[in-house]
């Protein structure tokens, strides 16, 4: 804990090493795999102009979003022209807008890093965290919405996130739906955004607010909801979407990614999920989430957008894409998980008095020099103890695997007495021997 | 070069892909060598609260901080709360403030990542740039100002900056030389600023800003600017030094760093320098400077700085650190000096007609899921040509080491073609055998 005067900003996080090991484990094991299906990697600013994020985010967004003051003559004004990036998507169209043609086609891109929301801060909620999207811009293939959920369930394998489950649709099935259970159109979108609480509220709740809030008639609205929510759901709704062309199109698009996704992820992690509608409004084909379990909320999601990158300014181009919570995913790992690298050899400076210091700390130098040279990690000692004891004790605390101790008698015979930390044993090896027998030991 | 409209702000910029591989290639060996020596990484906000900041910098630094407006109900007040991080020494001092006894002691760490400065943009000047910081926190002794110096030299080579002189005196040493100069003591600070232009003005013009600007008397600074510029300065100068009690423990200092680096930088590098001063007036001992051959200012630089963390608003503690001047150095290194890695594999999909293309992608992704489980990088081919010879343009496009090919007679045979794009051979391989030949050919 830091003390509360100095403590970071409410809503950020100090990452000390320990903690940011972890994280960056879990950054390189997810960007390793996206680098083995070919994305590529793309890093714009921590700040865009204040007209290319304003309005992308809707009106609660707009609140949250970190604006910056204008300088110098200006700064009296109260102006602002830049803001925190607020998410990774606007970003990813300017540069498909402003590159585009030398830009590899499909573009396959991951990026990762963090965003800023001025959200209220609250557990598990930060002002600023990291997101890692991927996407596929440019392709309208069904292989490119397979490639973006089996990355992801590869990542979430690799980050070590083994219990998860994808829930898998199509806007076009839910199209169908619609269709099929006689919803009008003119209420059609307000009854998705009421479907898709079905995982939080009750059937008969969500029944009510069909019914009050979207004015659907109560025998349509029971019976999608007990379509939807029945243990068979899943049969019923592929029989009823069957008799839909936009919903047997919705199922082929569902199927295809199963299909293609059975390899990487397993059957058993893979659901088609008929009531999945996912809020945002921009998704026009897949789409996709993934929970663990025991977890509220989900651990990644999805889905093609076709009309997005157009909508926020950039080119009418197609696009698919998925996104971890890489933040969830940390939250999993348990410190333990990523262990802290051990220093290979603490190096005492032994000498008996001031004049002897100079040779000593040479002598030590020149030690730590040979080790780091061969690769090896290695630190002198820089307090002011001339004990031996004090000096194995630091080594202890820093945890190293060897202790090298260079006193009078290692001088007169020409020999480092290495000390291996964990077993407590000795032996006197030659300058130019150490990095190898540091190095055997190495785990 | 982006389309004006959807550039980057000003003075930021995006990096694809290419670019950023040469970052992170940079960030990363640097990172390496200096966990060779045993420090830590530190990640803290990228805004810290704006009493944090204002003042630290002087008023010209004031001016360049990109203050981030309150938000909510405070918003039209115009009033700012946060400021982005301006280096990387302020948010130091508030760590070690904040958990001084959580940490180890000396607190060896490095902080890697961007800062943000409100500076005219120009040509190599940027409002974003990364910024590479080591110090050690607590420590007085001179192996500390040794390794710290070493670590610099160490990461310089490791970044391929081969080509460098590090330029090492002592702030003990320039208060020697301003007594045995017998430079009033009211004008000392004064006159070292002006000393400090020895590398960019005539000796001349020194003596002249001396004397007119300082108020020195014309002989003093005639044998002052004469001594720190003549061939034979540094002779000149430890013999004028040893006279003064202060000079001498300057030397002893300056003696001590070069010492124990020379194992690691070799002699040829490491210059003691009288003249060197450093503008920043807030080093107490050692300082130091890396040059390159050719390139004006910089690229590495630090000293000691035992009362700087209090004067942030820390504890009372000792401490050393240098920086590398990161940006100069990736500039300095050519694109192709970090080759991107190559796709092992493109795979193309081919199928005659609607019916066959549904199997011909999921055997498609089938083999691609093979050579991404042996850590192989794959792609599939996402466009829409069903001919082969657009889809080889493809993975010849995508520098692909091989190209997949899986068509009616491979099918029927049970096995794939696997095209070497450098030779143009193929050969059939089984598909439980496409890992083994892919990988045995990589690089």
């Amino acid at each position: 804990m830091a003390s509360q005067q100095f403590e970071p900003p409410s809503g950020t996080r100090d990452f000390l090493a320990g903690d940011l090991r972890v994280r960056e484990h879990v950054f390189a094991v997810i960007r390793d795999v996206f680098e083995r299906y070919g994305f590529e990697p793309l890093q714009t600013p921590a700040f865009e102009r204040l007209d290319t994020l304003t309005g992308r985010y809707g009106d609660e967004g707009d609140k949250l979003i970190f604006k910056i003051l204008r300088r110098g003559e200006h700064e009296a004004s109260g102006e602002t022209d830049l803001a925190l990036r607020y998410d990774m998507t606007v970003p990813l169209a300017r540069v498909v807008a402003a590159y585009g043609s030398q830009l590899p086609m499909p573009y396959k891109r991951y990026a990762m890093g963090p965003v800023w929301r001025a959200d209220r801060p609250g557990r598990g909620r930060f002002r600023e965290f990291a997101q890692c999207d991927l996407d596929i811009v440019g392709s309208t293939s069904g292989l490119a919405d397979a490639e973006v959920v089996c990355a992801i369930a590869d990542a979430l394998g690799a980050a070590g996130v083994g219990d998860y489950t994808i829930l898998i649709n199509s806007r076009r099935a839910l199209n169908g739906l619609l269709q099929v259970y006689r919803v009008p159109a003119e209420v059609g979108a307000q009854v998705l955004i009421t479907l898709d609480k079905l995982d939080k509220l009750k059937p008969d709740e969500v029944v009510g607010e069909l019914v009050d809030g979207r004015s659907l008639d109560p025998a349509t609205a029971e019976a999608l909801v007990a379509d939807l929510t029945a243990p068979d759901s899943v049969d019923r709704l592929r029989a009823a979407l069957a008799d839909d062309e936009e919903g047997r199109a919705g199922l082929a698009e569902v199927d295809r990614v199963i299909e293609s996704a059975t390899p990487v992820a397993g059957a058993a992690r893979l659901a088609f999920t008929p009531r999945l509608v996912r809020g945002l409004g921009y998704y026009t084909g897949i789409i996709f989430e993934a929970v663990a379990e025991g977890m509220p909320g989900s651990i990644a999601g999805g889905g093609r957008y076709d009309h997005l990158i157009e909508s926020l300014g950039g080119p009418s181009i197609p696009a698919v894409g998925g996104s971890l919570g890489v933040e969830r995913i940390i939250g999993l790992l348990s410190a333990e998980a990523v262990t802290a690298p051990r220093l290979d050899a603490a190096i005492t400076v032994m000498s008996d008095d001031d004049a002897g210091a100079a040779q000593a700390e040479a002598e030590a130098m020149d030690f730590a020099a040979r080790l780091r040279h061969a690769g090896l990690s290695a630190e002198v000692y820089l307090g002011s103890s001339r004990k031996l004891g004090r000096q194995l004790r630091w080594a202890a605390d820093r945890r190293a695997r060897f202790a090298l101790i260079y006193g009078q008698q290692e001088r007169a015979a020409g020999l480092v007495t290495v000390r291996d930390m964990d077993s407590g044993d000795q032996q006197p090896v030659a300058p130019d021997q150490l990095a190898g027998i540091v190095g055997a030991g190495q785990a």
